[in-house]
Parts: C-alpha cells; structure tokens; sequence
C-alpha cells in the first residue's frame, strides 16, 4: 500500500488527508504536527499514524507532503533529506515559490530531483485539524512549479496523488506563482489586515462590532487569518508584494484625492474599473 | 387599509415590500421608480400600483419610504412634499445621514415634523427588484436618526412599520451614524474598490480571474457595487469618510514600510491588532 507522509497535518494537510480518506484512496497516511494536532487527526481518522518528529514520519514513505510554514520549511527539508528513500518523492503547498524551490535545492539534496513544488489555492482563516474539509480544495487551483526535467517527469504521478481532491491541477514557473499570487493573495491580505488595524486601533472598534454589515464582514474577513503565518508569506515574498503594493497606493491615492476634491469624474472612473472586473469574477 | 409608498422600488425598497408581504402586512403599497423596474416590482408582486412619478405615487400615503441614492433625495423630496397628505410620515433609507436630514429641513417643508431619517444597514453589489429579498434585513441594524422631539415622537409608528422586516432598530444622532458608517462601511467600500481598480488596470487581471481564492473574492465582493452609487456616497460623506481613510493609510504605510525593511515585529503588531479585532467580529 502507498506510505503517504503529510508533515503539518493542520488546515490543508489535513484536508488533504481527509480529500483521499473521503475518496477512497488505498494509502496508510502518516501525520506530523507539533503539539497534539497530530493525535488530534488520528482521533478525527484523518490519519493512520501520528508523529510529532518529521525524520520519525518520513520513514517508509512514497509521499512526503510538506504542509508547514513556508519560514519552516527548509530547517524541515534538511531534517528529512537523510531519512528519504532512494524513490520517495516529496512535494510542498506552500504559498511561495521561489524561496521554498531555492530551499529546497539547498536542503534536499539527490532528492531534489524528485521534488515537485506546489501550492493548493485554498485556505481559510480557520486553522488545525478540526477545521479541515474534505472538499477543501474542489474545483480549486493546485499549482505545479517543476523547475527541472527530472522534477518535471514526477508531475504525472502528482497530478495522480492529487487527482482525488477535485482540484484543477496546472503549472507555471516559481517565478510566475511568485508574481500572480502576490497580486491575487498576498497583497489582498495585507490590504484586509491594514483595515482590520485601522478599525481595531480607531475609535470605534466595538461599534463596528456591533455595526457592521456584510460588505465590512467580508472585506475584512481574511485578516482573521494567522498573522504569524501571513507575516511569514508577505516578508518571504517581499519583492512581488511590494510591486502590487505600489500599484494598489497610486490606486488608493487617486480615489483618496478625488474625494478630498470632490472630483466626481476621476472617482467613477477607479470605481467603474474595480466594478467591471470585479463583476467579471462572479 | 394603511397606504405605504416606496420611492425607490430598487433592492432596498423592493426587500422592504417583500418582507412586509412576506409577514403578512395588510397594506396597500404603490411602488415607484424610473424605468421599467416599478412594473416589474408590480408583476413580482411586491407593490400593488407601479408609478413612474414620485409625485402620482405618494397620493394618500399614509408612510412614504424614499429607497433613492442620497444624491438625489433633496429634489425628490421638494416634488413629493406639496403632495404629502398632513398626516403621511416620511422616512429613507439613505446611507448617509446628515446631508439627507439637511435636504429634509429644506425641502419637506411643514412635513419634516413628521419625517424621520433612517438607514437599514444591509445591502448587497446586486441591485434591482429581481434581487429583492424579504429576509435581508432579518437579524441587521436600522437605524433611525430623529433630530427634534417632533421627529422622535413617530419614531414609535416607525419601528412598528418596520418590526416585521426582522431588523433590530436603534438610534443615534445624524453626526454619529456618518461617522460610524464612514469607517464600517463607506470606506471599506473604497478599501475594496482601490484593490478591484489596481488589479484591473494591473497586468494580471485575466489571470486572477483565474487564479482568485475565496480570500480576494470575498475581500474584493463589495467592489461589484454600483460605481454611481458608491461615488455619490463617497463623497456626500467626504469629511467622515476622509477621517477614516487617513488612519487606514496610517496602519497601511505602517504595513508597507514593515515589509521594505523586513521589519518582522512590526508586522505583526499590525496584524495581530486586525486579527484579534476580525476575530471578534465573527
């Protein structure tokens, strides 16, 4: 029976574990968590074995599927290269892409030719393994970076691995991920979490509790995400953030100005644009 | 049969009519609006007569709803008001307050005795009768805004025109609505349009339409509002809705710099001030 290993079995290891339980999968799934995250999916039946040491879980695997913070993530890569098999063949969900392929050829060593880096577009601002969803990532984007032709020969068999998650697999280099994700991710937590902070440290923090209706409650939702966790992502991928971050400020400014100058034309006009696409994405 | 006529036959307007139908309200209500969308209101079932003119529509009124953009209250307010029964009670539904109550005083002449301003805080990007909803108001807040103890005095035949709508109603002054509603509503709107704007007029718009998680979905829905609507509302509140702005470019340059110089702890302090208050809110 395939040995899969899921190292960080919180939201998104866990669905994935959950993904291939719901689907039948024949596997014999390994957890790792630090803390009691592990036990707890074993508990919840997501997994078969739980570990909280990563060079225990690897052992015997086909998979390894690194589920943990992109920070951690090479500290991890070192630790388990030596207890790789000579065939196991490693992937990561990470929401960057450069810097973890560039871990990854640091740190993996002759296993980087079986590594394939990816990203599963999915999340939530819940986290651990009670929050997990076996149909997480349904008809969802899974990002495929192979950055090598030995890497490359390893997507079929991860398309298969992914297969039963309902996930719309395609690739792209670490360098486009890097780029799109900044714009469609990265940057739209940062400008959530400035208003979240601005409300939090305003005023009226507890009136908009009580205020609010649901265009606050989704603009602001995801800045209930970990902010360990997107500290992490917007710092690692600094260069790209910064560059959506520019262009969302000459944006903000422009409908700032307008409004200290009553400039009716030039607000429509940011606002028109935003509408159109925003219409366009359903 | 008490008479009611809703000026603004539009989502707001239009979920008002559904929901008193909905909960069984004997009234006759008439149903006015520009265009085509009064009839279709009348063959939805929503009103029993579909006027065109606001001035035909109010005749023996008993309640008039004015459901109109804030812009455009004040000259609807000078043509409805000579029509005005010396009983009809007057509300609206603006989003903003003090410049409606200030059209009021100007226009209704005799009947701003007899008018209270109000605000259901509950909306939605879709607009138009076939969005009504006779649950939209269900569990959200109206607000009700009277400026003088005439005004207070029908606040009472107020609440209990709207009770069946499901809404819990409060009051606060004209002041303290703009600037409450500044910062929990107007200016996330612009927050939202600014990152739509940036990401339309980016390079990458096609492929975040794509490419979008629930994250920028969700941060980015209130961007598909109406661009006439929210550019009206923007600026009617200009000085309330600048307040707000200039602390969330505070927390937002705070954001940026923390990233430019890979400044970790500041990060987080401004995320950690977003998440614990996003938390909150549920």
């Amino acid at each position: 029976m395939v040995r899969i290993a899921i190292i960080g079995i919180g939201l998104i290891g866990g669905s994935l574990a959950a993904a291939l339980r719901a689907r039948g999968v024949t596997a014999s799934i390994a957890g790792c968590a630090p803390g009691d995250d592990a036990a707890r999916a074993r508990e919840l039946g997501l997994v078969d074995d739980a570990f909280t040491d990563p060079v225990a879980a690897v052992q015997g695997a086909d998979w390894v599927v690194l589920a943990a913070p992109v920070p951690a993530m090479e500290t991890l890569m070192r630790a388990i290269a030596p207890a790789l098999g000579a065939a196991t063949r490693i992937t990561d969900c990470g929401s960057t892409k450069r810097s973890v392929v560039e871990s990854a050829r640091n740190a993996l060593g002759a296993a980087f030719s079986r590594y394939v880096a990816g990203h599963p577009i999915a999340g939530s601002e819940r986290s651990g393994p009670d929050a997990t969803n076996p149909d997480l990532f349904r008809g969802r984007r899974w990002v495929l970076c192979p950055v090598n032709d030995a890497q490359r020969e390893h997507c079929g068999a991860l398309r298969r691995l992914l297969e039963p998650t309902g996930a719309v697999i395609s690739d792209m280099t670490p360098e486009a991920h890097d780029r799109l994700f900044a714009e469609v991710s990265h940057w739209p937590h940062a400008v959530a979490f400035a208003l979240g902070a601005a409300i939090a440290r305003g005023g009226l923090a507890d009136s908009a509790i009580e205020f609010s209706g649901g265009g606050l409650r989704d603009t602001s939702r995801i800045a209930a995400s970990s902010p360990d966790l997107w500290a992490g992502i917007l710092l690692d991928n600094a260069d790209a953030v910064l560059e959506s971050a520019g262009r969302y400020r000459t944006e903000l400014d422009r409908i700032i100005g307008a409004i200290e100058s009553r400039d009716r034309a030039t607000l429509i006009d940011a606002l028109e644009a935003a509408s159109r696409w925003r219409r366009r994405l359903g």
